[in-house]
């Protein structure tokens, strides 16, 4: 990892310091609000409103630093993004049964499936009133159409897990749904809130979507090469829990008949096995041609950008996007 | 059940026939939409988008015909009324593991909780994606702030279950968290997109909030004295689940210690200890005390109705509040 990665987020974030802050801001009153009138409630808030890297608020705040900036306009749908963003891990830990998250422990381990489930629902709610606070319906309805992208996303990559009929596009497809459509959500939404022009508003929405792709696929790299230390859940924890991401995909394409996927899927001690597909992804070109296919979204998603006035807001958008292929490499 | 049940509600349903048939139209479209692109999701779709009584799209139809009936203008709310009840039914019985659902198997028991977590999510996106249609931010606004209202509530009746610490207004808080918050935006959203009045819209909002509490304090009552073959559902499934509604809240105030509420919490082998309990209950007066309860919430209702204009519109929501206290009687 790059010792300076912290430092340029601060020097990336540092034109939407008030906004982002402001975002906290409304985290806290949504937690104060539960303080008295239902304890279990304001509990699970603070487990999961502490920390994060804000990504998708500052996607919001950037995308409209480019145009003409209301930082009142853009707060409730900076929030919104944010809240929707973990309201889809909380329901994606309770499905996968994981027990941590960043090296805390999840929702699910620490109340249990069910109420992970309807805490789940509550931030989903909460998150669309903020996306209703815009006052805005083109926002709102792009708010709900991600929502049931991510949705159905998740829903096929979990009838398609333990499955090794796989392929680029269906995995392009899969981290299209689960990740780049809220970053593309988040960009987009910032550009319609600041008066930008249709056309400035698409190259916004493409260079979320481009970098979401870009991000998503660092997160399936980090899966195989990370530090378990630094990112709190066991390495290959995607094939425990059957999903095939880009390093696997490519494990699968250079050794068809030589690879333990097949056996991971099967068996029900998937550990040593899983040991064994990490050390021949590590032991081959696989991440680099990963990293490359990660450059190239990134690339494309900032060629995007190129439509957009040259001003302080692109150029964080720009330091954004090397920022999400450099951390923790 | 009185034999005219049925021909009733068709009678109560004959102004708004059409608006009923474009909703089942609208989930026609929805289910076909997926069979080619997504044949798991399509089947899942076909198995809770059948049947059902649409009480929720018929308020919404009804308190529009009270003033500037407009099917078009109101056809999105309806559908999204009802896909936000099926959602929230799925999440519910993935949660409760719950086999049965008017005598059919539940998604979670078809297809596993993951699944029924997953779909009931997209429902929900689904749902919201309707709301937005509307155009009609209002409208939208009410539609998050009662999905807000309906997880929290459910969140809050999970963490309360198994207590014996309980009171009539934290049963009618959480009843009207479940079931009246979202009749009362049916009715709410049919008013404001009619051009109803601000009165008119409160009168309404009124009438929706009186007639779910007194719904569910009758599918409450059902659960002790009801047919299982018709329900579809074991009697005495709330106490399973450690839920306690009116006719047990009663047999706690009324038999404080003697009555085998803490005994059905305590123990693992439930059945035996909740038979006493419906069997105390229907051997007793409560069952007439909780349908004048909810009968006094019916006339709360309807009295609300005298605000509004007197049309064909007004008197069907009068008959319909008497059908939903006289079903299964």
């Amino acid at each position: 990892m790059k010792s300076n990665t912290i430092n340029e987020l601060y020097e990336i974030y540092a034109p939407i310091k008030e906004g982002l802050s402001r975002v906290e801001d409304n985290f806290k009153a949504l937690v104060e609000d539960k303080k008295e009138s239902f304890p279990e409630l304001y509990d699970m808030l603070v487990h999961v409103l502490a920390g994060g890297k804000a990504v998708r608020p500052a996607l919001t705040f950037l995308a409209g630093s480019c145009f003409d900036y209301n930082l009142d306009r853009l707060l409730p749908m900076a929030t919104a993004s944010e809240l929707l963003h973990i309201s889809t891990l909380v329901h994606d830990d309770a499905i996968d049964k994981a027990d941590t998250r960043r090296n805390r422990q999840t929702v699910n381990k620490l109340w249990g499936i069910e109420k992970a489930v309807l805490f789940g629902d509550f931030l989903f709610a909460r998150a669309g009133e903020f996306a209703a606070a815009t006052d805005n319906i083109t926002v709102v309805r792009l708010f709900s159409g991600t929502l049931q992208i991510i949705s159905s996303g998740e829903l096929k990559q979990s009838f398609g897990a333990f499955s090794l009929d796989q392929s680029f596009d269906k995995y392009l497809e899969r981290i299209g749904g689960k990740t780049a459509s809220l970053m593309s959500m988040a960009t987009e939404s910032g550009a319609i809130l600041s008066q930008a022009s249709e056309k400035e508003v698409r190259a916004l929405e493409k260079y979320g979507y481009n970098l979401g792709l870009a991000f998503q696929i660092v997160d399936d790299i980090l899966d195989f090469t990370g530090d378990e230390k630094k990112m709190g859940k066991p390495v290959g924890s995607d094939l425990v829990q059957g999903t095939v991401t880009l390093p696997s995909l490519l494990l699968l394409k250079y050794h068809p008949d030589d690879n333990p996927l097949a056996e991971i899927f099967k068996s029900k001690d998937k550990q040593k096995s899983v040991k064994r597909a990490v050390a021949m992804v590590l032991d081959s070109t696989i991440i680099d041609e990963c990293y490359r296919i990660a450059e190239d979204y990134k690339n494309k998603a900032c060629r995007e950008l190129d439509r957009l006035p040259d001003n302080i807001g692109r150029k964080c958008l720009l330091k954004l996007a090397d920022y999400v292929i450099e951390r923790n490499r």
